[in-house]
């Protein structure tokens, strides 16, 4: 048995291809004293991935030339040699782009083995680290208020819209940009947002009719146009929670952004935001939202691609806005 | 006896000039019930009175062409019909580039007849709406920490050499940004700050040199190179108090600015305020300042001009950087 691998072959100057990976197929892992060997399930795919592909300092390291890429699993106990796990439990970690892995035990979290009522993967996404992403984004930064009006982009994304339905729940008018019909409809009808706007369309008199009075939160996931749709519509004293930017993760240079003198006419606080920052807030949303899942108020999408060879492939989809809902590679 | 005035008589495009205003004499003011008769005696010009120029929302409401331009004053009892005031009482108001006005005594808050040790003038700077404002600016939105690096632009000016300088009590390394080696050897000799850098030179090298670890808290006064310069040298968790931008408050249309993507990657907080939003803090600042200049650890410098007809040149060229100090009229 050998273990697939997907590895960082080359840094790409902007939109990534097939030429930055590298398929390859190693020698299994071993187990440790206090490590578990690991038969990774599912593995997520986030923009965020997009960043560590780069040499530039940022808020993490980067991943190596060479190097595995990095990403959150679930994954299965083949072999334990750690007392708190034993083999067919399920975990997650953050174990990277392959089939296989030894990990300490404690830099994984177990999860429910049947799921607890949802899949194994949910625990990547509505569960996991984008789910608390928008928590932490919603509850901590952007903080909105009853009839509040809340504008999430990337709103059918694993972040956008997990933070819509939060500010929902806050008594928050809640309206999400997205691109195309499809996701659109899926948003308002599925998520039940208050309205769906396409950034293909004319994003500012879209806002305009549906936000005729301003915008009070902005969660900010794309950056680029629909940002500057945005920033002039806010209100006086509205926070914008920069999550991220993923339309300007492929340029390079990075374009321009809009001139920031609107800060101090509208009192407005812009706030960046990491949720590794936030430790405290997993197990809380751990628990909150699958509450939430349980009683039917959460609602959650999953866009699952089959085979670890596929990841690349569909990692550069993701940036570019072809998935439709969470995307995990199940392996 | 009449009262000189300076109106607003046209909405400049860009750079205001002597087209844009018009000086008048018209006839005195008479008190009403309530009121007192006020003979001004120093004007205070300020950036933020271009934005009033304009006819765009803003936090404020613009002049009205032909109205008085706005400003606040300190000034002279003359007649008194308010229980609270006399003839011969000192007070501070926003009473508009004129020689005379009748305002309502709830309007006005008074200043000590000799002064309290400071120039009468010096309520219209150091310890009034600048002085208030660097106090905001960096108590409640900056919220600098011992250690800390504090950059501050517009250094030698009424907000930002207030600013430094309460960041400097509160134990931060403090780097001013000013126009020319004049401003910056008064910024460092003068009112103590551990370095001033000349925006005229090359100002990115300037604050590598000064700030090799980067920067905590940047005191924004003025926007365009300069704020593309400070940016991206902000350190994780850093914070932007958005004062005002200056150096393109003459620029139609507005330029871009910075690509905040970065605002997620460091995890940035950028927060725009105005003085008139925190009430609270004025007489806090008023007794602290005050407190300070008498015991010598609080220094200010003001650049007075004569006349009330030489206001609309001496505020252009404030706009410009021209004045050093506080730009205030004598009238």
């Amino acid at each position: 048995m050998s273990n697939p691998q997907i590895l960082l072959k080359a840094r790409p100057a902007g939109r990534p291809g097939p030429e930055h990976f590298e398929f390859v197929e190693s020698a299994m892992p071993a187990p440790g004293r206090g490590e578990v060997l690991l038969r990774h399930r599912f593995l997520s795919l986030d923009p965020y991935m997009r960043g560590r592909m780069d040499d530039t300092a940022s808020y993490a390291a980067p991943v190596a030339l060479g190097g595995v890429m990095e990403g959150e699993c679930v994954a299965e106990v083949l072999e334990s040699q750690h007392d708190g796990f034993a083999p067919g439990d399920w975990v997650r970690g953050a174990r990277g782009w392959q089939g296989f892995s030894a990990a300490h035990g404690s830099s994984l979290v177990k999860i429910p083995k049947d799921g607890g009522g949802v899949s194994h993967s949910a625990y990547l996404g509505v569960l996991g680290m984008p789910g608390t992403t928008a928590w932490v984004g919603v509850t901590e930064i952007g903080r909105p208020k009853p009839g509040d009006v809340f504008v999430v982009s990337a709103a059918s994304g694993a972040v956008g819209g997990v933070a819509g339905q939060i500010a929902r729940k806050y008594g928050c008018r809640v309206i999400g940009i997205a691109g195309g019909p499809e996701k659109c409809r899926y948003v308002k009808d599925v998520l039940g947002f208050d309205d769906c706007l396409d950034h293909r369309g004319d994003l500012p008199a879209a806002l305009d009719a549906a936000c005729p009075d301003g915008i009070d939160v902005y969660f900010e996931n794309v950056g680029g146009p629909v940002q500057e749709a945005v920033l002039p519509r806010m209100r006086a004293f509205g926070r914008i929670a920069f999550c991220g930017s993923v339309a300007t993760y492929n340029t390079r240079p990075l374009p321009p952004g809009p001139n920031l003198s609107i800060l101090t006419r509208r009192k407005l606080t812009l706030q960046g935001f990491i949720v590794s920052d936030h430790p405290l807030a997993w197990p809380v949303w751990r628990e909150r939202g699958a509450a939430w899942l349980r009683d039917g108020s959460l609602k959650f999408k999953e866009d699952v691609v089959e085979g670890l060879q596929n990841a690349p492939d569909a990692f550069v989809g993701l940036l570019e806005g072809k998935n439709f809902g969470k995307l995990v590679i199940k392996i």
